[in-house]
């Protein structure tokens, strides 16, 4: 219950991660709480089973994030940092009522030079109640070690693509009735077609995130990382607060992303993603995106695939698209950069 | 995704809302954390089954606020204040499982003399998943022009009633067992006869609500009015906070109201309401309620209606039911003002 | 709704308490996002099922806040303080779906000796809807009188086992398969025999608590006392805050145990609880366990149970053990001291 160090990582590890989750109608209500989501797939049954699905599935990143949540006592209990995410995909529709598991296997590890840390790579598999996978994505984590003077293990790091191919997307979307998918109901006209390469769009709305709320939302997770809930021992960090869970911002960037993209109902895939700078309560959470790629998904013609970089601010509005300054380095307000395909009816 | 200001309503005009919402018993179990309520009809399946339910209806308020919520985007997103509610009313028990949907129309217009807002009268109807009204109500809100030179529209405004006919009561109440209706259990002794036109209850306890509190219970209804959620702007107007939805003060003056009312266990119409003052994180709410008109109703042997008045205030207790001033204003404290139907058992 | 005073209350008189409350997967998942529990029992209906239950039961703490709070308005509006439990015997699973309601007895009464308050004692009981008694407990409480001037009645105090009889444990938990109970899932290998009575376990964790949240979780199990809710006058108050439920204390206490104590999956008694301090937001919780008996139950080879004292703090980690000072004081940081009886798989 002291999580693992850096030294107790070995390539080829497997996790069994605790506690295996039934996800619930409950947990769907508190992530509308929580993120204020508007997508008509996940917000009503009646929709979702008009285009096709069995029911309204839960939300892509609620399923991430439990997914997510029972990594960290094993992964990253220990961790300095969440580096980064590759290869996400989302493989099987989860329903209310479907119970969650994870497992990872140590795919990389890198001491750095500092001799006081190193990086761990792990692919996190997810998995319904019949063992079916539901979700497999990689994340790297600097994690500190036990003691500074161990050996360094031989380096592997694994070789990761910059993002999945269109044809690795689709398999947790099941075939949609386009004609069936009201854009009336679901909030704005533009179909996949729609969309040009390049485009940018600011989703206007900020989100004030408070205390109460991100404690809420990654205790729904079980995610322990304990920089998020305890103020006794964090008040005397580095940050003299509280951390707000990186996967919180993800969600409520793609929640305000329904301003300009309310029909890309489903995450397909998640190609890499950094948290520039953490958010603290009582900041204002802001976002815009641009569309990287647009891509037609072999054997589908019900929908089209955007390539999508999110970008969150916080304490900034977007209407000027803030990224980069003029060195390259990023805006001092931006805390999210998150690169992901998400689907659109044709 | 900027909403509609002004000039953009016409007479006749039909908005269909995004995004339609299944409601669920998580939306109950958050609701019943966010507001305190114990009325038992809402609160027990086994109950509501007793006296006559096909199972616990969803909260008649919590119905209103999805239902409300839906219309944000295309009514409201430029309002500058919310003014009033006219025949109200709840025209079929929903239960959990059920979808909601709206659709308002504009019903009046009228600019205002500074030539900056005018207002706008919309009746909204909330359907469930098989196309049934479960709801209608007018509400009146004023809208920000977009640009003050536009011209005015011919000046509409609908003839609306000070309150709603007893005999259009109760069509979302089934017939009621009233020998069944246990008042052991559902708190209270006091039927329908126990009330006396003209009587005054203090509701006693008081509600302190905090901002993360109020942004779950109004993105839990999709309402994405900007005020409630957005620090880093609000702080920098009018009244340097979030301000909190008018409709959480009406569900927290409606869950006091079980201390004296625990009978009244469905709102079977609105007849109106006005917001008198803004209500912020850290203000406590109390409430009172007068009784206004006993009424049966034609048909229904089992439940009688009261009309009653609740008034909700901030930092200030009811014990001497504070309502106006010696010149007919407000008392300072007093933040709603609300007039509708309930029905209790004989 | 003024509650009951210390003379309204006679020997053998009983309530029946308002309001019946039927238990969701939603009241489920807040208690989640509220506590952060990761029991497996609770939180996979799969790993429930594997092991013999019908399905994921309710945690055992949720259940007994519900009955608990429906006790509230009788017996303990107008108590200064909550003096203690015992005899806390959990007697049926209650699943999602379930219907509480609940039914007190009063078994005590002793006037103070300052005339100014007194003590009850009630035997509460917690009914499914069937009528089925799920849980059964003693809590005394300190009562103002409304009259200092009224008499005090002859003293009736009730004799009160230390503890329960491990041979009384059990009713709520049906057989299991131990074969089948998954440690690899649970989180942790140690059953039954792997613990040794004296040893104390660190929980490790710290959880800071928000007004929200405690707020949120009081007002889900309908408890009404207002020294929970209403910063109004609980400002003017003794503490200048409002109070956070000593059952909310328990809850985390519990749920941070789940580092060391995974397995044991079942509370199945409380003998005793104290709430040596108040706990208010912002404070952070920290908890510790000692294991005082461990105890076969006849009849059943596929559990064992446990004893444990598992003892809360607020802002002080516990890995030295807080809890008494040299002179048999609790230490200042203590803030619950509580005896109950686990079940986990041999």
């Amino acid at each position: 219950m002291l999580g693992n160090f850096f030294e107790d990582f070995r390539i080829g590890q497997k996790f069994r991660h605790a506690s295996p989750r039934t996800v619930t109608t409950g947990d769907v209500a508190l992530y509308t709480a929580l993120t204020g989501s508007r997508f008509a797939v996940n917000s009503s049954t009646a929709f979702a089973r008009m285009i096709g699905f069995a029911d309204a599935p839960v939300d892509d990143l609620l399923v991430f994030h439990i997914v997510f949540g029972k990594t960290v006592p094993d992964i990253s209990l220990n961790a300095v940092a969440n580096l980064g995410y590759a290869e996400g995909r989302f493989l099987k529709p989860v329903y209310p009522g479907e119970t969650l598991s994870a497992v990872s296997e140590v795919i990389g590890l890198k001491e750095n030079s500092n001799g006081k840390t190193g990086v761990v790579y792990v692919r996190s598999t997810g998995y319904n109640q019949n063992g079916v996978e539901v979700l497999d994505y990689v994340r790297w984590v600097m994690v500190r070690k036990r003691d500074e003077t161990s050996p360094a293990p031989a380096p592997v790091v694994p070789s990761l693509p910059d993002a999945l191919d269109p044809d690795a997307l689709g398999d947790a979307c099941p075939m949609i009735d386009r004609s069936r998918f009201d854009t009336g109901l679901s909030g704005a006209p533009h179909r996949f077609a729609d969309y040009t390469v390049g485009e940018r769009i600011d989703h206007v709305d900020g989100m004030t995130v408070e205390e109460a709320e991100h404690q809420l939302a990654t205790r729904l997770y079980q995610n322990t990382a304990r920089v998020h809930f305890n103020q006794f021992t964090e008040g005397k960090g580095r940050f003299a607060r509280r951390l707000i869970y990186g996967g919180h911002v993800i969600s409520l960037a793609r929640a305000l992303s329904y301003n300009g993209l309310a029909n890309a109902f489903h995450i397909a895939a998640i190609n890499g993603g950094r948290h520039v700078a953490p958010l603290f309560a009582g900041d204002t959470v802001f976002a815009w995106s641009q569309v990287l790629e647009a891509a037609e998904i072999e054997g589908r013609p019900d929908v089209g695939a955007l390539r999508l970089r999110t970008v969150a601010t916080k304490d900034r509005p977007c209407t000027d698209f803030p990224l980069m300054d003029e060195d390259g380095r990023y805006c001092p307000e931006v805390i999210l950069d998150f690169d992901y395909w998400v689907l659109l009816p044709r």
